[in-house]
């Protein structure tokens, strides 16, 4: 059998009863290293496992997946991944492969950040697509998510943004002289991308702008837009994303015991220092104007300013909600 | 310490080794048993923590969280939901309440339907936001759901849609009378659930067509209709969601041995018998046009008429996805 096995979010214990079974009488044990990292080491996983754990890097997983499912119609073989194993087609990938050689699988679910985001007390069924955003560069900035989040934000759903991750990167200097040496992993942290965030939505703000003025001396407008609720200076062209009127929140190390919630407005969050943040893994959400009373005020129990917090003002001007008591 | 700890989906391994711990310390076991059910009894989750459970009723929750909550701060409390804990306010709320005594609080995550559609071969990343399909009757067919879907379609991104439980119902009589007598537990198959789409599409279609007759004889047309992709005949007004160009997949008993995926046109699934899908738990995936090529052709090993099946065709020339070969 080959199992393709979730592990959750923090740590060694985070594996279900049924995947450590399974793990157990394993021949053989991989660990998906690329997508994601656990909070804890390998070491912590095999000792508490009692079996050698095989780091699967991408080159191992891509290009010598029947490696990894060799004998596994005859053995157990188990293929770790961090958090729920089927959220990207990296992994369905292998399993498409392992049903072409005729070989049994199963999949052994666990929590992953698209559940575990409930912790900021939105609803799951709010949510549109989820976006990821890598690390932006001098001549590099991609910002098709931009597109992407602005069809969530015209719907009023919230919007779950991944944080790139990098692993076994080389420097140019490796690279070039073939030295198969890798950078130390680097992840992405909520103040760069709330950062990035920021500089894409003044550049789109920008290039909208010019359009209308381009627009404006022919005469012309486009429709719906200049009709929002978010109270724009009137000399800025209407953005989806005002930074003082948008409400976002950052995620932690979600499912660990040092797991930090923190809420406010886009400008706001870009102010908060990598330090307040911690230390990785992190993920954002930006809030959609669909927000309810309950989820308002679950939220705002980590708004940066306590009661006092510009949450507390825009989730009731901007957003409409209003503020009801829980006891 | 108050423990909300998911169960994951199918029976009791599926609790992961840090939920296990905290149930066996815990003084008191409640398992929340009205927004879910697993697959298998509660004595059996007795007999494997060796520790009796209590049902919560959604009347214990919402009417007597203080009992639930009692002594929280000086011993362990465990409150168990199927799948992940915090996908729905209803647990949230139960939250806020122990924060607001001052009791501490740990969410213990596990695996849900929403990461488990995995299993389908689609992206997570690619799902817009979740529906919830109530059973209709005679009176009453609530359709909101349908402006939803919508949204999502006009986007392009996948749907799930939940479908509906029905525990501790009363029959008129026994509500009559003051009885506290309860009805077997109903859960929404997904042929209900096909034909309920499919009665809705049909009467919004209508609506739209009676509009549409209207808007003709003033001779003004809506903008942005009539411009679909999908080949309607042209006395059909267009629709979002065309019952034989409309890939989506029935979800049955995920994450358990019998799991069970059946993909087909909207059409195709709705002619599939209760039997086929067989028993409870099931939900079902409404595929967005964004669909690319290995989400195709994972989601089509399970396609109706196999290699034969509409599946291939309405992928290939509705959706525009090529298929590639997979190894």
């Amino acid at each position: 059998m080959f199992y393709v096995i979730g592990l959750g979010l923090s740590d060694e214990k985070d594996i279900t009863v049924k995947g450590l079974e399974a793990v157990k009488k394993s021949e053989r044990v991989y660990l998906e290293s690329y997508t994601s990292i656990l909070m804890v080491d390998k070491e912590r996983l095999e000792a508490f496992y009692e079996r050698p754990v095989i780091t699967a890097t991408r080159e191992l997983v891509e290009l010598e997946a029947d490696e990894i499912l060799k004998d596994a119609d005859k053995v157990d073989v188990s293929f770790l991944v961090v958090g729920d194993p089927l959220g990207a087609t990296t992994h369905t990938d292998l399993l498409l492969r392992a049903r072409a050689q005729g070989i049994p699988t199963q999949t052994i679910h666990n929590a992953s950040i698209m559940t575990a985001l409930g912790s900021t007390g939105l609803q799951l069924y709010n949510f549109g697509q989820t976006l990821s955003m890598v690390f932006y560069t001098e001549n590099w900035k991609p910002d098709s998510w931009f597109d992407k989040l602005e069809e969530n934000l015209k719907i009023g759903v919230h919007t779950l943004v991944l944080l790139d991750i990098k692993v076994r990167e080389q420097s140019e200097e490796n690279m070039a002289r073939g030295r198969l040496i890798y950078e130390p992993p680097r992840f992405m942290g909520p103040k760069q991308a709330f950062e990035q965030i920021l500089y894409t939505e003044a550049a789109r703000h920008q290039q909208l702008s010019d359009e209308d003025n381009k627009e404006g001396q022919n005469g012309d407008t486009k429709e719906g837009e200049g009709e929002g609720e978010s109270g724009q200076e009137v000399e800025r062209k209407e953005s989806l994303l005002p930074p003082d009127k948008t409400l976002a929140i950052s995620l932690s190390r979600i499912g660990t015991p040092t797991q930090r919630l923190i809420s406010g407005t886009l400008e706001e969050l870009a102010q908060v220092s990598e330090e307040e943040f911690g230390g990785p893994l992190h993920s954002l959400v930006i809030v959609g104007k669909r927000l309810h009373a309950l989820e308002f005020e679950f939220a705002g129990k980590f708004a940066i300013g306590g009661e006092q917090g510009a949450w507390w003002k825009v989730g009731q001007e901007v957003y409409g909600v209003e503020r009801e008591t829980f006891n």
